[in-house]
């Protein structure tokens, strides 16, 4: 056999003209000893590294998981509502009919039936799509990350709502983006503020690469952009040839009724009074410039990471492009599955299931805290989804108070963790999916305690 | 409720000053009309899309995939051989005691227990590892490009064998590195282009951030780095302070007899001839410097994404935060698979079955070679994995006859997919995983006739 097969002939051919193969040198061992260095590698990583830190969530959850602290902090559904027994037999029957398959590569777009469902579910919020247009990710959260990948470079400017997704923070952090916030109030994102900042950045010649929103039950602040801003959103943006992504994770968890808490002098924050339907997505007005994100981790489980986006065909080709680089496909296992939850479950009861579950502790959320918290903490009172955002009085601190609050055994996220700018300190998250309502009580009646002591500490402090 | 809840009070707050929303911009509809531009986004693009193309084998698959067509082309492991009704009894069990906690997120850095059971994978192979320094990935790929992100930056230097792995170069060049090849023969590696290389580099001031290898049954050549070049090549790297990426999805996959097609006077070609063990990877020889990416696609499935990469503390660090930041966390439920995988079932056994099948359908590919291909075309006889790497005669071009190829309803991939720099033209990856023996046999008979006609076409043309 030729020396040479590996390479076309004379092409670069490099045979060894020296058989006789050198010894290790014996001072390389030395190089574990030169010093106290705690990093080997420093000055080697690439520039990108430096937008990478481990996001204040993250950094909490093992705190936050000891067994007595009651942690409002996280985000997980509640998976011990899905029934067992259905999806044990669902598996069985995945294996015995399409087992070799399901365990195997497939293709990097994702599951050709698994993409007919998701356009057909998103039919139901009145998106109109091709199959072909979309690419099913390893949860959004990829989703997100491909489309930093395809369309920012260093220095580039993203708009987002203050606060926002705190995943997508990283991943704009990591492609080392340049975030603005944009300020909202209960009925979302303030169209004026969008027009403003869009105005200054035309006069200083820059634009932004897109605008990231999650306008159904935010993430963290719970509130809906509304029927009317949507459009006025979206009308903005197209005049500006500005390019969106919608975030979609939790609009089909919508609550039947509106808050609880409410006074009828105080308008339901439910949007359409009493309906059970948030305002239609963006990319259902229009399919221009919308990047469209969603997710199977809210409706069926987030630990089988199934996500997808739903992008123009030229944005599609780069989507696949940069999926398969990064992880060549996604599970082929679990996306049968997910053809199977739509298929063979009863995926639209589970959803229901899942709903019921929520708003009973969204609703044990809110009276607890109308009934435990001081004057001047506020709160937001969402129609759907899994989390409140709140308002903590004048001069706290919610990163600071942070250490007290799991001495007293109650967690929650800092808002400083939702904006890149420093923003959200007086601010936190409270997730109300995950812990049963005895423990929302009990989370919310630890953490009033905590506030109240932090606003003595305060007034004394002041006087 | 505050209209400012949503960030600190004072702060960038931006109250809407005009209620009434402007309608959505008639002239935003005439974007979609404006001339036939396939992408309205051209421009918006990040620099690094550059970088990204469909590889050849993708583009391949379709055709190849195609029922008429005897596929030599693929990297699939045959899935087919893993025991249904004992995975369906293991997924009962999961749901049944972890369903909750499998469906649900899990730490970024992956499954605790995952962890601990691939350090003891790896302590079969000689590599002393801390599961603190594992990260589990969505793939191997994912391992590589986790790799790529926090190590390149455009324009960095990454030296890699000629021919490479598909996957990786797409990720090396996603990431706008400059792929540099280094001459292999069927001992694998040259240390001594390898030292050259180095020399030309310091010479002109550069370095390189690091060696890609495939050490073991390297997929696409078949090769093996052997025993003396392993230690040779690690103290080069040392002694340039050169990191090395060892990718080593294939060594598990190791046959237990030697080249059916050899004659006594040719030396065997598995390593330590006769012994079912390849040489201990690099990582077991040393700790410094080395990031080791392992896979559960070849000894269980590839349909459940699960790779790892143990790498020092320092680096370790940078993967958890440019993983969390890709996908948040790997699937639980897959992850929980595998646990139960090493924990419950016969996994040995499996990896011996999986082995038996390849080992025959390896020697049938090399039996069948032999049989029906004309002189002049050579081929590698590897010791394990999934490939064969072919060398056409002279003249030929293996893309410029895959259309005739296909149109013989045979498939391979043309060796220009595993080359960054055009390489490859006369070489082919013909892959034995996957094709039964018969298809085995029907493919090369197929190959090999339009290699001679080839032949034909090509002296002819000569004369």
């Amino acid at each position: 056999m030729s020396r040479h097969i590996y390479r076309d002939r004379g092409q670069n051919a490099h045979p060894s003209t020296d058989a006789t193969s050198s010894r290790p040198h014996p001072g390389w061992e030395g190089r574990r000893v030169s010093g106290t260095t705690l990093d080997d590698f420093t000055g080697r990583y690439a520039q990108r590294i430096h937008g990478m830190a481990q996001s204040e969530i993250r950094a909490l959850f093992s705190v936050a998981s000891r067994p007595e602290v009651v942690s409002l902090a996280g985000g997980n559904p509640y998976t011990a509502a899905l029934p067992m027994d259905e999806l044990s037999s669902m598996f069985h029957d995945l294996l015995h009919t399409s087992g070799p398959q399901s365990l195997m590569y497939c293709p990097g777009q994702g599951n050709p039936r698994l993409r007919e469902l998701l356009s057909e579910l998103m039919s139901e919020s009145g998106i109109d799509s091709s199959p072909d247009d979309i690419t099913i990710t390893t949860g959004a959260q990829q989703g997100l990350d491909l489309i930093a990948r395809v369309f920012l470079d260093p220095g580039d400017i993203v708009l987002a709502e203050g606060p926002t997704y705190v995943g997508a923070l990283g991943v704009f952090q990591a492609a080392q983006a340049d975030v603005r916030h944009l300020p909202m109030d209960e009925d979302g994102l303030l169209p004026d503020a969008l027009r403003e900042t869009l105005a200054q950045l035309d006069r200083l010649g820059r634009s932004a690469k897109f605008l990231y929103l999650v306008p159904t039950y935010q993430n963290p602040a719970g509130v809906t952009l509304s029927e009317e801003r949507r459009d006025e959103v979206v009308a903005i943006c197209h005049d500006h040839g500005l390019l969106i992504v919608e975030d979609d994770p939790y609009s089909q968890l919508t609550f039947d009724s509106t808050d609880p808490t409410c006074s009828p002098a105080v308008e339901p924050l439910t949007p359409a009074s009493g309906t059970a339907r948030p305002p239609a997505p963006l990319r259902a007005r229009t399919d221009w410039g919308i990047i469209y994100v969603g997710t199977l981790s809210k409706i069926f489980a987030a630990g089988l990471r199934l996500g997808w986006v739903l992008a123009p065909p030229a944005v599609r080709d780069k989507l696949v492009l940069a999926a398969e680089a990064s992880i060549l496909c996604p599970s082929a296992f679990t996306q049968e599955a997910a053809v199977r939850f739509f298929t063979t479950m009863a995926w639209r009861e589970q959803i229901k299931s899942f709903i019921a579950i929520y708003q009973e502790r969204r609703d044990t959320l809110l009276n607890s805290l109308s009934a435990h918290m001081d004057q001047g903490v506020t709160w937001t009172k969402p129609g759907g989804g899994m989390f409140v955002w709140a308002q903590l009085p004048e001069g706290l601190n919610s990163k600071t108070m942070l250490p007290r609050a799991l001495n007293e055994r109650v967690a929650y996220v800092p808002g400083t963790g939702f904006f890149a700018d420093g923003g959200g300190q007086a601010q936190m998250r409270l997730n109300f999916s995950f812990p049963s309502a005895e423990e929302i009580q009990e989370g919310v009646r630890r953490l009033a305690g905590v506030i109240s002591e932090e606003m003595a500490l305060r007034a004394s402090f002041d006087r």
